[in-house]
Order: structure tokens, then sequence, then C-alpha cells
């Protein structure tokens, strides 16, 4: 069985909602990490490790991991590279959780930079998108890379078969964009080994199915996101005003309800578990701090999923059969992971 | 009166319907370029110049407007270079709206790189969008540059005093971000002159009001627009469908209906007139080719109003006041525009 070691400290809503996620996870071992007092014993198939020191907060994440070894998520991050555990999930801050892992589980084999891929939730049309905002400066052997970690991380968690994999650009003709872009186009097109390259896309390619994984560097990958985030929110709200405009509209907006429910379920961003940090030698998964019981759990699932399907493995071989791996000696890129 | 030149040749519905959003506009005199033969003459303050050759079209929009002297765009844009027009509104394509107007206004006095911006619908909090896609690639002094020019648009077009102008990063803090964007931070934080610079945005900001003025390289602007149009379209689509799902959410939707005009209205691209080029000697207004004739009667009166404000001046004179001039002698700087 899959072991996932979490830290539950700096979740929105404290370590026990966190705990609460981990009790509803069935088929996973979790290890908790976090204040005792807080979560309780929960469940038979949770342990937990009092660890109740939080670097969640701290704005200098690299040196508040290095400088405090009993912070819980260094010490769920220990675990993950000990053995202990298979995978972390970290409810803090986005910034501790790449810091400790960097730190302590190290690139994988061949592997430029790790990067932070998230599902989006689209009506009828999610897809990963990656990097999310980890790398906001990259080389076109990065965008390559993290095309290849995408598509493995698709097939293997999401069960995708030959996942459409797209550049994201302002054109969709080869030429468009700025150069890194034009670059890793020609690569990708030149050298896809077993990837499902489909070219270009633009904005409006969000929410029209037409890739499962559109790849971008961290800078517009995070604006996307977020720009995503803002304008559905603007014009959600927008239709509820709408919505209380006038008496007709307030009986509308009541009798639409029940079907408007479904939709915020498709777009519910804990149902895809969170971010998903790629390219180190362990899995890890980091759930937004906002994030209730059900999207921790999610997270766990998801990082249980990956090591079950070995997503790690899988992008290796990817990145080896398209010659995309990072140039080190034969001998080297040979020897076993760890 | 302010006269301004517009090429009829390259919309979705044909010279027709920019002529009759010529015939719409009021207190400007226009000059349309393009077949007479499906133009007609118009109403008496419409001179119509018979210019049916069209490179809207073309693959290779610089090398278009270099090889056709007699095409509608050229002709426009050589109208307004002339003096007999104050301003430029291009119903084509923007490639070769853009390629003519460099060719022939060239910049404006001290502007490194000419930008296009865009009046993006938002909700109760539009707010102007530059660069859109003229720039992929920048220098800080070119972001620099957008912010005065996108201040000094929104004053004397939109009528808003000390608009705030923002720039587009990853995260609010003024170390967020590439490079590029992280020096512009600190130049327009150190060197405002008269400008009301309020740090980063984020993406979520979309929608929020949180700035007037969002200024991005041409690749995260682009991708932001047409992110915050795929994803508007996604959601309105799943609403839709949700108001389809049932014989109760359909009559909801259908008393809901007429609430939601009024926020169709609210996002009509067609209001803004579509995307402006600043930075040139001459203003140019290029609306989106699928526009209605309301369409291309705003872009008239926004190029108009423009002129009237003297944008160009405005633009001048903070980038002055900022010490942001492109650098060049003292001697060669104070010399009339033309």
């Amino acid at each position: 069985m899959v072991t996932v070691a979490v830290d539950a400290n700096g979740a929105d809503r404290g370590p026990a909602e966190v705990a609460r996620g981990a009790a509803l996870v069935e088929g996973v071992r979790v290890i908790l990490f976090g204040p005792r007092a807080e979560m309780g014993e929960g469940a038979p198939h949770i342990e937990v490790v009092d660890a109740p020191v939080s670097i969640a907060k701290d704005p200098d994440p690299a040196r508040a991991v290095r400088r405090t070894p009993d912070a819980s998520i260094v010490q769920a991050v220990q675990a993950v590279a000990d053995g202990r555990a298979d995978a972390l999930v970290s409810g803090g801050s986005t910034g501790a959780a790449l810091a400790a892992s960097l730190f302590t589980f190290k690139r994988a084999r061949g592997v430029h930079r790790p990067t932070l891929a998230v599902v989006v939730p689209v009506p009828k049309a999610p897809f990963l998108l990656l990097d999310a905002g980890a790398n906001v400066e990259v080389r076109p052997e990065h965008l390559v890379q993290f095309a290849h970690m995408g598509a493995a991380f698709m097939e293997a968690v999401m069960g995708i078969e030959r996942p459409r994999v797209a550049l994201l650009s302002n054109g969709e003709e080869p030429g468009k964009g700025p150069e890194v872009v034009v670059a890793a186009h020609a690569e990708l097109r030149d050298h896809p080994g077993d990837l499902n390259f489909v070219g270009n896309v633009e904005g409006f390619a969000i929410g029209t199915g037409a890739a499962d994984v559109i790849v971008a560097d961290g800078f517009a990958g995070n604006v996307t996101l977020k720009v995503m985030e803002g304008a559905s929110a603007a014009l959600l709200g927008a239709v509820r005003d709408a919505a209380m405009s006038s008496t007709r509209a307030k009986l509308g907006g009541l009798l639409l309800k029940p079907a408007l429910r479904g939709l915020r379920d498709e777009l519910d961003p804990e149902e895809a578990g969170g971010a998903v940090l790629l390219g180190l030698r362990k899995l890890g998964v980091v759930p937004h701090g906002s994030f209730g019981a059900r999207g921790f759990a999610r997270a766990i699932e998801v990082a249980a999923r990956g090591v079950e399907h070995d997503v790690t493995g899988r992008t290796y071989e990817r990145l080896a059969a398209a010659g995309a791996l990072r140039k080190v000696s034969e001998a080297a890129a040979s020897l076993p992971d760890q």
C-alpha cells in the first residue's frame, strides 16, 4: 500500500481540516505531520507525528527550510526522502513545499527544472496547465521537458491515452510567440518521441478542449490560471447580480439554481486535489490552502495514484524516447535513482 | 472638425458594413477608402475614395504594404500622414494596419515602441490592457513607456482622472515576476512622474477594478485577453447548457433572460471600438474584423476623441515628466513633430 506524508500546517481552516481529509481517504496509508493537539489520533490508516512548528507563513521559505529542521513540512519531506513515505502532500504554502522538496528530493534523472502543474477545471474540457508559476523564466529545453512531464502525468494519473500536448502562444502558426516558444515548438515538432504534440494553442483554447496538456513558462502559466479565475468570478458575480435585479429575474434565478449547482461542482478546484510538483525524484501535491477536507483527500489520492502508476518512471521514459534528457554522461544517467 | 481616414476593406461583413458605421457617426468628418461600388456615397460628412485593392488577407503584411501603394490601407494611412486626415481607423487585419502605420507614421517623439492597447469590457470594472500583442518581447523601458501611454489614453479619451496604472505579474510583491517586470516596477516606483502607479496586480485583478491600466509584455497581454475571452465563452456556454437541462431550468433561463441582456451589452467588445495603436505620430484604432456598424462607429469616435484630447501630446508630456523618453540629443528631442 502506498504511504503519503502530509504536512497539515498552514491550511486556512487549520490542521484539523487536513486531518479530516486524511480520514476520508481509503486504500492509502497517511503520515500526518502537524500539531497532535489539534489533529487527534485519526483512523487506523493514519499515523500522527506531532510536529507543531510551522513555516507556512515565512516570507523566505528557502531560508526557513534550511534553518528549521523540526518544521512539519521539513519532517514530511524527510519522511519521503527516507522511504518511510512514497509521496508528499502539503497543505501549507506552495513556496515552503517547493523549497523543502527541491532541497531534499533533488531533481529526477535528466530533468532540468521541476515544475508545478495544475488540472484546470473547465466545463467538459479540463486540461493540465504547466508551468503554473515555479519557473518564471525558462529556456526552450525546459518547455520541452514540461511537455513530456505533463503528458506522463495525464496518462498515469488521469488515465488519458496519448494526451494531446500544446504550447501556449499568441498565434497558432509555428513562428508565433517569443523566441523561447518558437524554439520549443520546433524541437517538439522535430523530436516528439512518444509525445502527441498538436502545436500551438492561443488563450481562446481554454474551454474548447483543444488540448489535454497546455505548456507555458511559469509567468504566462500563472497569469493564465489567475485570469481564468478572475474572469470567471467576475462573470458569475455579474450573472448573480443580474438574477437579483428584478422580481422576475429573482424567480428565474431560483428556478435555475439546481441546474447551476452541477456546474459549480464541475468548476470546483478541490476536485483536482491542487497543484502537482513534477520533475523531482519524488512526487508532491500542493492543495490550495483554502481547500476543505474533500480537497485534501483528493490531493492524497492524486499523490497515491501518481506513485502507483509511476509518474516519475514514465516521465523518464518519455524524455529518453524523445532525446530530451538533460545532457549528462551515459554512465551517470544510467545510475539508479537514489 | 476632426477628420478620420477609414480603411473599409477586410471587415468580415464587407466594406458596406464599415460605411454604415461611418454614417452613424456625428461631429466627425470621415474619408472612406474602399470599393465605391460596395459603399455608395454615404452622408454629407463622408468622402468616399474608390480604393478597391485590399491587402487585408496577405500573409506578409509588411511586404504587401511596401509593394501595394494603391491598397486601401496604404492610401488611408497616407491621407493621415499628409494631413488630409487626423487619425486612422482600419477595419481590415491588425497586421496590415500595424505595418502600414509603422511604415508611414513613424514613432512619436521619444517613444521606443508603438503598442496595441485594448479597453477590456469587464462588468463594472473595465480597464485598459496593453500591450495586447504588438511586442512579444520587451525591455523594461518599453513597459515603462506603455504605462505612460496607457495613462494618457485613459485620461484623454475615457476621461478618467489619475488612472491607476499597474504591472501584470505573478505576485503583488515588487520582486515578483520575470526580470523585465521587476526592473520596470522599480523604475515606475522610483520615477513615476505624473503617473499614479499602484504596483503589481495578478491575473485575479481582472474584474476586481483594482487598476484602470494594466501593463504587460505583448505575449502575456495577448494571452490574458484571449484567456478571458475563452474562459468567458466556456462559462456562458455552460450556464446556457445548464439552463436547457430541465423544464424547470428552462423556465428559469427564460425569466432571467432580459436581465442578462444588460450584462451582454456591458461585455460587448464593440463598445470600446477595438484596439488602439499608441506611440506613433498619429493615432490609429483597429476595430475587430467581426464588428458590425456600431463597432466601426465607436472606433471612429474613439479616434476622433483621441485627436481632440491630444493623446499624443499628453503621452509626450507624461514621458518627459518621468524622464522616460528615449535617449536622444536635447536638440533632436526639441524638434517639432513633423
